[in-house]
C-alpha cells in the first residue's frame, strides 16, 4: 500500500467514526490529512458527500490553494481554505471539522469574551498538557459568510498553543500530529464541551459560572 | 434494477438509517419517495411494521388518493394525505415523517406563536440557504384526529419556501428534491430543534429566548 | 421450528433490542412470553445472566407459580411472580421489566399522586387510544423489599386499561398480547417519560408542570 | 484456551463493550484483570491506545509494582498503580476506571462533601446489598498530578465496603470479583450518577438536593 493509500484509509477510518458518533449532521464537517509538506498537499473532503458512506470518491489531493493536484470532476469542500491554514501555521498532519449541539452551544455561549478556558480536568491531557494546573483555552471567532475573510480570521485566531478553534454556531476545527492525535483532541475537547454544559445547567441557582472556567 | 426497484431500495436504506436514530418510536412515522409525476404515484409505508427489520412488504405503491396502485393486502400508513399533499404542493421527491422527543418539545413550546424561525447558524446552508443572515421558518399545526382536517391544515401551512411542517405533539414532516436531500434537512432541522432547546435551557435564568431566535 | 421454538428467538430477538437500547443496566431487568394458558407456561428470564450476550441458558419456562416446568439449574428471575401476575389479570402474550433513567426519575417525581398521566401526544396512539382527548394513565407503586408484597401491590394496581405499572425507583413493567406489541407499548411510554421530562426541564420557570400532564 | 489466554479475552470483551459506550473519551480510562494472588500478576492496559481498536498489544502482564512480567515494549498505563491498590487491599478480581461526563460532574458537584451516597434506588441491588433501606456510598478524592500520592489517597479512600472511588474530574475506578461482576457495579453506579444529575435538574427550583440523597 503506496503512501497516499494508507493516508487515504486512515482518513475513511476517522471519517467512519465520527460518522457513526453523527457529527457530520446535514452532510455538514469536512476532514484533511497532510500528505506532503514541500509543497504542502493534503487530502480533503469532496463536497456535497453523503459521510456515512465510504467511497473513493469521499476525498481528494489539494494543493495549499486547495486547488485538485490531479484532474477530477470532484470539487473541494467550500471549506478546505481553514484547513491549509493549519497545515501553514501549525504542525498538524491532520485537521477535523466537525458540528455538535454541544460545540455550537459553547461557540455561542462564549462568542462575547472570544475565547473559553477549561481547567481541573483530567481530560486536559489528552492534550499532552501535563501540569498540575494545566489549561486549555479555545479562541471563538465569528462566522463570516465569505469565506476568504473567515479563513483570514481563522488563521490570525491560531497562536503557537492553539490545538482547536471554534467558530460561532459553525462547529469546531481540531488538529494534531497524526489522524489518532487529532481524534483525540476532537474527543477530549467534546468531552470537556459536554461536562461544562452539564455543570452549568445544575448551577444556574448558584450565581453564574461553574467553578471550573 | 429498475427505476422502481432503485428506489425502494432507496428508501429502505432511508428508513434503516433512521430507524438505527431512534427516529420511529413505538412504530410511529413514516416514509414515501415520488415514483411518477403524470399520473402521480409514490412507494409509502405500509401501516403496523416494525421499522428495524428490512422486509419486502414495508412499502407499497400508490397514487395522489392514497389507493394501492396495483392489487396488495397492504394497508398505506394512516398519513398518506400528508405525503400526497407534499408532492402536489411541492417539488418534493422524497418525504419523511418522524418522532423525536426533541421536534415534539419545540412544537409544543411555540404552538401559541404557529411557527418557529432560526437564525445564525451555519447548518440552515443545509437548507441551501446562503445568505449572511439567511432563516428558516418551519410552520407548527395543531394535531387533529381527524386526518382529512389535518391534511387540509398541513397543506395550508405549506408556502414557496416551506421545507418542513411540525405538527403540535406529532412530529415533522420534511422533504427534499431526492432522499439524500431529504435526509440532509431532516438532520438539519434536528440539529437546530437540539441546539435550541439545550441553550433554552440553559438561559432560562437570564431573562427567556436564546439571541438566536 | 416448534411453537416454543418461536416463542424463544421472538422473545430472544427482544432482549437482543433492548439490550442494544441499553435499558438492562448492572444486569437489572426481565422478560417474558406467554406459551401456553391452561395451565399458565411462559419463558421468563433466567436469573444473573449478562443480557448483551445471546445463549442457550437465558429464559427457562415455568409455571403460574414461577416454578420450572421442567428440571433444569437455572433459577427463574426473582421478579417472575410480576410477570405471573400480568398473565393472571391481563390478556398479555408478553411482558418486559426494564429500567431507565427516566423512568425511574418519572416515578420518583409521582410517587406521591401514585400514578401518572399523559394526553395531547399523539404516540398515545401507540396504545390502540385513538379519541381527540385520549390520554394513559400509569400507576405507580412503592418499591417493597419482599416480593411477595410486591407482587401483591403490583397486582391491586392493573386495572381494566392498565398497559404498564411503575414502581418506585424499579423501573417499569409493561404488556402487549404480543411480543410486538409490548415492545411498541414500552417505546411509546419511554418516549412519553423523555418527552415530559425535557418538557419540565424547561418550564421550570413558568410555574410548574407543563400543560401536558 | 489457557487461563492467562481466557483472562486476556475477557478483559478485551469488556474493554470492546465500553469503548462502544464510548467510556474511554481521548483514549483516556484503562482496566485490569487478576491473573495470580500469590505473588499478585494481572493484565493491565498498555499505554497509549487506540481502545476503539482490538490489538494483540492492548494489555501487559505487571507485577504489584506495575513491571512488566516479561520483557516487552509495551508501556503500563500511568495509573496502574491505582490497580495494584484495588487488588492489594479487596478481593477484586477485575478492576475498571473510565471517564463519563455524569461521573465527573458527580465528582465536582459532591468534592466538598469527600464522598456521595446513594438509597432508595433498586439498582444498589447490583452491588449485592439487599436490605430495604440499603444505600451505597462511593468516596471522592482530590486529583494529583503526581501518581504517587494520588495512589496513596486511594488506597486510604478504600474500606471494608467500598466498591468504587471517584477522583475529582478524573474518572472512576470500580472494582469487583469477576469481570462480570466489575461491568455490573460499573453500570449500576453510572445509571445512579445520571439518574441523580436529572433529578438534580429538575429540583433546582425546589429548595436544593434530590430526596434521595
Amino acid at each position: 500500500m503506496s503512501t497516499l493509500d494508507a493516508l487515504w484509509t486512515e482518513l475513511a477510518d476517522i471519517k467512519d467514526e465520527l460518522a457513526q458518533r453523527d457529527w457530520f449532521p446535514g452532510t455538514s464537517g469536512n476532514l484533511s490529512i497532510k500528505v506532503s509538506d514541500q509543497p504542502l498537499t493534503f487530502l480533503v473532503t469532496a463536497s456535497g458527500k453523503d459521510k456515512r458512506r465510504r467511497t473513493t470518491e469521499d476525498f481528494l489531493l489539494v494543493d495549499s490553494e486547495g486547488n485538485a493536484v490531479d484532474p477530477t470532476h470532484l470539487r473541494a469542500s467550500a471549506e478546505t481554505g481553514l484547513h491549509s491554514k493549519v497545515y501553514q501555521l501549525t504542525d498538524a498532519g491532520c485537521c477535523l471539522h466537525v458540528h455538535t449541539v454541544d460545540n455550537n452551544v459553547i461557540s455561542e455561549l462564549y462568542a462575547g469574551e472570544g475565547q473559553v478556558t477549561f481547567k481541573g480536568q483530567e481530560l486536559i491531557k489528552a492534550f499532552n498538557i501535563w501540569e498540575e494546573e494545566g489549561s486549555i483555552t479555545v479562541p471563538i471567532i465569528e462566522n463570516y459568510a465569505d469565506l476568504k475573510i473567515l479563513a483570514e480570521s481563522f488563521g490570525k485566531a491560531i497562536g503557537p498553543d492553539t490545538r482547536a478553534v471554534l467558530i460561532r454556531n459553525h462547529g469546531i476545527t481540531v488538529w494534531g500530529k497524526s489522524g489518532f492525535e487529532a481524534k483525540r483532541h476532537l474527543e477530549a475537547i467534546e468531552f470537556l464541551f459536554s461536562y461544562h454544559i452539564k455543570m452549568k445547567s445544575l448551577m444556574q441557582f448558584h450565581g453564574g459560572q461553574p467553578s471550573l472556567i
